[in-house]
């Protein structure tokens, strides 16, 4: 496995895939790799003839509140787990290769980013919008591999892809958890002691929720009350839109997802499954 | 030369060209085609081993007080032209094949569409940024072509393409004109004979705002009167700006840009030269 720093040593190593006539699966990621970013790998290596990560911590999706400066980093360990899983490339870009200039030109999310995350984090998924059309173009991906956990972000980028006719697949990959329930993050080292023993509380909020759902109860006064109980964080949101578009018409693929503000970590958590109609 | 309407079709067409190893010239046009459109089809003859035209009238320019429904069509015309021309494929797709739903998603040109047209035509250049940015991804593309003529158009796209890494390049060619100096224009058959008789003096009035900039003067009040002197239509703008980036900071590559709205037909043109330094 080799790892590159550069735009023009990707866009070498793009042509000579594209040369060979093989297929390449593109797993964008922000480093500090966890099991969640190897099953993409998986994914992505199963599907497509060679495997590009990218390590980007993209600074466009953070706000200036939030911890781009203390986001985790490990790059000698997140080179060992990309290539135990099977990666061919690492691109590892600074941000200077990657933002040489302001751009005038902006993307907006618009309505898709009202909800959820998007309300407390203005200006995140333009951000993340940013960056991806960027490895979408610059990676020559056949297919590119997100996982579930950031729903809002899979559906933002599933739009984007699809309404703007990107030459490539997008592939939503489920969300990996630890034993006790708590969904994988780069964030989760962030934790006190006391609240990584609250934090499985999201999931099983969410399974309380969906039942809920299931029986025909609006399940989101009940998970308040769940979370506040169990949880010392703040909770930030928590909402059941339909999914991908994310609206308030909730029949058929819904989204039940919350956010709990942590003393130095936010964390996220969501199930997607099928509301049947009355 | 063929002419295929759906995405389907021109995905396949660009599958066989790209396994066959052959690049692909892009000469994005709204149809009505005349001597510009020509000189970008040759250009991108030149340069590459297959040309493909789009002819699509495009709404998401248009504003709700234009003309995109009396905008001129001929597509038998045209097809005749394009294949004169060199064309060997014309993709002519429905504004529903386009545009299957509404997007949440828009891309915004910033700072960049305040000067010039984009003061008068609001939104314009972001339906022109959700046109190309399809159109680049499903031709797979090398190169595109665009005509100096639309001039604040190219300078906004060349950033599009630069700043978010589309892996293709944006050729430039020179405007086209008659011999009485009138650059050449799907609209011009808009214009009265009378207006046709004056019409010319916008070129005119870009020479002498030239020769003006070169001797260090300010041309725009000059050239005002001489519009007004010359001209029955009404001026929208005369601006000197710098190029690509229209800043009002010129020194180097800059552009004097002007439009005129006759009675049925805006006009515009533009030069582009380099102003030395004191």
């Amino acid at each position: 496995m080799r790892t590159i720093e550069t735009i023009k040593e990707l866009q070498q190593w793009v042509d000579e895939r594209r040369a060979a006539g093989e297929s390449i699966g593109l797993v964008p990621t922000m480093g500090f790799l966890h099991e969640g970013h190897m099953k993409l790998v998986e994914r992505a290596k199963e599907e497509n003839d060679t495997v590009l990560m990218s390590i980007f911590v993209n600074p466009a999706q953070f706000g200036p509140n939030e911890d781009f400066e203390r986001y985790p980093r490990d790059m000698e360990r997140d080179k060992t787990m990309a290539e135990e899983a099977g990666t061919d490339l690492i691109f590892a870009p600074s941000v200077g290769e990657i933002y040489p200039r302001e751009s005038s030109i902006t993307i907006s999310p618009g309505r898709m980013a009202e909800e959820l995350c998007g309300k407390s984090r203005p200006g995140h998924f333009d951000g993340v919008l940013k960056v991806v059309t960027k490895l979408f173009h610059l990676s020559g991906a056949d297919r590119a591999y997100f996982g579930q956990k950031d729903a809002q972000q899979l559906a933002i980028i599933e739009s984007w892809v699809e309404d703007f006719n990107f030459p490539l697949k997008i592939r939503r990959v489920g969300t990996v958890r630890e034993k006790d329930g708590l969904a994988k993050s780069s964030r989760n080292v962030y934790l006190s002691d006391q609240e990584r023993v609250e934090a499985p509380h999201l999931k099983k909020a969410l399974d309380i929720g969906q039942e809920m759902v299931a029986d025909g109860i609006d399940p989101i006064s009940a998970m308040t009350d769940y979370l506040i109980e169990n949880c010392s964080g703040r909770i930030d949101y928590i909402q059941l839109l339909s999914y991908p578009d994310l609206t308030e018409n909730v029949e058929g693929e819904a989204i039940l997802a919350l956010a709990v503000q942590f003393e130095k970590a936010r964390l996220i958590d969501n199930l997607i499954f099928t509301i049947k109609g009355n």
